[in-house]
């Protein structure tokens, strides 16, 4: 039996599904299970978007362009426009998701054995895509105890070898619910430009941000218009995850012709989610205004009942819907597990994400989850219950 | 301003893309273009996966499992028992096409630097995908003097190296319509066996046998079972190329389970797409049957017309909808830009793809092209007399 490869064995366990098999167990026990570990929003998909769908009057489902639809990205680019982002529909590849535009960005701009700098917690899907790239992430830490600002530049540039091709922001950032602020990116700016690497910034979550902060996409940061990848989806911002449309913006026109090599050996992005993706761009300014006023409330009813737990300490994020807690407890993987195959309180439990799998460094996270408020308050509130409920008895509280 | 990656630059252009700026200009002047060079199909997609898409019921249009909703790949495994397949679904992964089925197939057995053998001409996507891998397609030759049947399997084995993990086949083939025997699979089958290689099997035209000519799935080989990755697609079976659905499909369940952590970092296949993937099983076999008839009939005229032109050799292909084709000409890449930049006739022209990006061996290829017969018999016989002006006129004609 021939043997699978290396590469495949070096991919790290997805730290938001490796606890499937408990879950599954505790729901044949007729436990009821309320998901804090995973970021699918219930919040509907837009109406434009399903109707687009229902009344497609296609009779061939064919190939798109492997740009993705030409109307989709003019109007695309009108829609970056609009917020700012001043590009041409040629700046854009539209991908399989955002995860495809992570890959592509990767992959047209650095080599295997070339590294990308990444402040950690850090998007745990990275790690799979540099195991597919054959590139290292290599990760600057971001502390709880600053509510995981950007780490100071000069931790950055200690990291910078030969080998860095780039750094990579996720902005508002999965998993911590930070928001980089203008001064922030201008740091980041400087350092790209300093050091001629590219800036990857996967800005998934730019919709989500509260209390009126500003989100500062890097795409307008200037003097650094060829180092900048804009790494974008529509699956948060419109709740339609399951579409898989992204895509990958930029200025630089090799990054983007390179980009386009490796997409058409996937011949095309899904046809019937661009078809969804396009109109959504017609969603109403009340959508997102009733949404933000929804996760608004969220993460204001679940920060604060975290904080009145003892023992644990949740900042207050200004963006995305995750936030990564501190909690009494020895070991938060041996937590989670636990929550799924010893507890239960009024037969239900909570499902959280041990925030190891976010950190690259090993060791780090051992008392953190990431926890995404993406359940109404009702189910917030019994989850917050349980959770409190979960910590007074756990044996490993420390 | 940082550098891209060489492996962006490495990827070969498309050789059915490379020509369409030419294309353009041409349809600019107001010609005519007959698409030779393309594999979508012009049938219709079964009215029941269009009915599927209209009448979804979603108010979420939610990630669905990394590995494919349930339900489809229980319905997928079924049907692939009914052809004689005998697999269950957690032998399935499905994909986004069955480009990606490719790509997971590879990254999940081959390290980088890995070698697989593979007939040429071959699929020239496998060449951008081996650039994504990190891997080396490794070619050996089919001949049109053979009509391109399996070169010999000394041949085979004179390029297994300490580094070859793997032979790949497309079964009809693309581009040359090659259908393989089952003799010719027992003979895989054995130097698979016996070398401890991985057979990857890619059978997106299973469907597209003429003649009553039977296909002989690699999954049914006995013996190594463990060896075989099925690489599937939707794509040409419902003319729904533009969905994305595909599947890896293989009984060795390291290979499965590796590529499911491929497909858990990318979270999950197009959901619309396997919304319509799932209903195209229940596509009546009177479709079948009429697609079969429309397609043979198809070829035999093309087939007939291509050989009456004089200096032409067309093989009589027994599957899929393309041939590779001998054409009296000098460079078959110059004949195509020239077919578009300077040819017409009635103000007409045709695009053909040249042969030499379907070869991995240089300087192969240059008097042959592949012609995709998915267009209507009229449009066909106005292709085919075009082509036929076209090469009496041609500057570089031998």
């Amino acid at each position: 039996m021939p043997t699978i490869s290396d590469r495949g064995r070096a991919i790290p366990a997805s730290p938001i599904r490796k606890l499937a098999p408990y879950a599954d167990e505790a729901r044949r026990k007729g436990r009821k299970i309320y998901h804090l570990n995973i970021g699918q929003p219930d919040i509907p998909t837009p109406d434009v978007a399903l109707n687009a769908i229902r009344n497609i009057d296609l009779k061939v489902l064919a190939y798109s362009h492997s740009a993705g639809n030409e109307s989709y990205r003019r109007r695309l680019a009108e829609f970056y426009r609009s917020i700012g982002i001043d590009v041409e529909y040629t700046d854009i590849l539209i991908t399989t998701g955002g995860s495809e535009a992570i890959l592509f960005g990767l992959m047209s701009c650095l080599n295997p054995g070339e590294e990308v700098i990444t402040p950690e917690p850090l998007y745990a899907n990275y790690n799979g895509f540099a195991v597919g790239a054959g590139i290292k992430i290599v990760p600057v830490t971001s502390y709880i105890t600053d509510d995981f600002a950007l780490p100071p530049i000069k931790e950055i540039e200690k990291r910078i070898t030969p080998k860095t091709k780039g750094i990579i922001i996720c902005n508002p950032n999965n998993p911590t619910g930070y928001l980089y602020s203008r001064e922030e990116l201008h740091l980041l700016a400087e350092i790209a430009r300093d050091h001629d690497l590219f800036l990857f910034s996967d800005e998934a979550y730019r919709d989500f941000c509260y209390d009126g902060a500003e989100h500062v996409s890097a795409m307008t940061l200037t003097g650094i218009e060829n180092n900048v990848v804009l790494l974008d989806s529509v699956s948060k911002r419109y709740s339609e995850c399951g579409i898989r449309i992204g895509a990958l913006v930029t200025r630089n026109r090799e990054v983007i012709s390179t980009a386009l090599k490796f997409g058409q050996a996937r011949l095309s992005p899904p046809g019937l989610g661009q078809i969804a993706a396009e109109a959504s761009i017609d969603t109403s300014p009340d959508y997102f205004i009733e949404v933000n006023r929804e996760y608004t409330a969220r993460r204001n009813f679940m920060v604060e009942a975290l904080n009145k737990i003892p023992g644990v300490y949740c900042p207050k994020p200004k963006g995305a819907f995750y936030t990564v807690v501190k909690l009494p407890v020895d070991d938060s993987d041996k937590f989670a597990r636990w929550l799924l195959e010893e507890f239960e309180f009024n037969n239900q439990t909570v499902m959280v994400a041990p925030a190891t799998g976010f950190y690259s460094t090993s060791g780090l996270g051992k008392n953190e989850v990431r926890i995404a408020y993406v359940l109404k308050i009702e189910d917030l509130k019994n989850a917050m219950e349980t959770l409190a409920e979960a910590l007074k008895v756990y044996p490993g509280r420390v």
